[in-house]
């Protein structure tokens, strides 16, 4: 054979210590790969497409594997792997891509979204899945601040310090938009985030320094200020890891057989 | 004073065994109950508009109890019930209501959505609000079978044998509607079902036997020739109480204050 196998993956991240392997704790990539080993009787290491924090939920997370041709028919592998996995991961979809792709290297961009639940309601269906901000939000202001982030810029202000050091800290933030939505009968607000690639945290510190705005705290032109300073310390703090979703990652169409 | 205060609950059936007060057990009546005992500093006896069994879920049940006029302000009294209620239950509305009003009673119609998840990928956010029924279900012939189900009828076939005995057992049916719906990016199919009143396990049977129709198991006429048997034998199974959810109670205008 020689080419690759891409799971589309949604987990709950609340169940899990973030995608990434680690010793003694249960993450989705250890999960992933356990199941994989039992099903293709062969170890297995993964390549994920975004390697999302504790917490951290995901609808369209990417993961790729070299193929060996041993491999069941694909709608076997699914039900076995969905068998096999615990609690909290369901793989979507599988799919046979070129022998060169990497579920993290071909990814052309990556969607995230955030879900807020402002007022003085706490979510109920949505309690694990939204940060409840208790007050009002204004969007106005909190469009205008996002305007703010797209496009080509040194994102350091909004990425964890040790993680920036030392590397190039330039990503591309393609679309921001902020709307309201109605899930399971439940009124929130949607943050949807779309770049090529984000630094470590930056979607949350994003989301973070839009709710100061939001709130009032801060006025829109701050968030070109929070970016200038190329400082961690000058934007919003990192919003809790519950409200964020790894949406779907997208590649180039050849990268499919 | 002499009125009535009306609540709009939110609760997740799966911490209840139930809505109605039982001793030694988790129930949303007494939960309830106990955080506005806690906030009024007296003894409250709740009427609720649906009792729901254990599992089941609600967007919009309502309760009512009389007012003594020493209730603090709305907004006080909605933030401290929600501060006082355990995980799992939010009061999301509180309104006055003339004397004579009884969630119960005075309701004219209540309306109920089940959730369905066919196909062979498990659900993951809607995993606890929605029946994974892992095959193909045919929309059409569900739509046919529902169709015999509007209006007023004896509803005996759908219904929890001892809880029919001797009891009169006509509701009227309004409106059964089936439509695919995308939450949390999740697909499934939504059937709402609105009538004056149900009986016990009501909705659950008809989802069941819904479902039936759906696999291919019975023809949609099968519908028709349940009801006329008035016996629970001759209907479907009784769909999960996970996939359920009490999402509205209608009232007359005139009962609000």
């Amino acid at each position: 054979m020689g080419g690759t196998i891409a799971l589309t993956l949604a987990y709950d991240g609340s169940g899990f210590a973030g995608f990434a392997r680690q010793p003694g704790q249960r993450t989705v990539q250890g999960e992933l790969e356990r199941a994989l080993g039992t099903v293709l009787r062969r170890e297995v290491e993964v390549v994920g497409a975004g390697r999302t924090d504790a917490g951290v939920h995901a609808l369209g997370q990417v993961v790729s594997f070299p193929a060996a041709g041993d491999e069941p028919d694909h709608g076997v592998l699914l039900r076995s792997l969905n068998a096999l996995c615990g609690d909290g991961i369901v793989v979507t979809e599988v799919r046979p891509a070129e022998k060169d792709f990497s579920a993290r290297h071909s990814a052309v961009a990556r969607e995230y979204r955030y879900r807020l639940v402002p007022g003085p309601v706490p979510p109920l269906f949505l309690a694990d899945l939204a940060w409840w901000v208790k007050g009002p939000l204004a969007l106005g202001p909190m469009r205008d601040a996002a305007s703010y982030l797209i496009g080509e810029h040194d994102f350091r202000s909004f990425c964890v310090v040790a993680s920036a050091e030392g590397r190039r800290t330039f990503r591309c933030v393609e679309h921001i938009d902020i709307a309201p939505e109605t899930a399971l009968g439940e009124h929130c607000l949607v943050i949807r985030i779309v770049g090529n690639a984000f630094l470590h945290s930056m979607v949350r510190i994003i989301v973070g320094s839009l709710v100061e705005v939001g709130r009032g705290r801060r006025p829109a032109e701050w968030m070109g200020e929070a970016l200038e300073a190329g400082d961690r310390a000058a934007a919003g703090p990192t919003a809790p890891p519950h409200g964020l979703v790894l949406w779907h990652v997208d590649y180039p169409e050849e990268c499919w057989l």
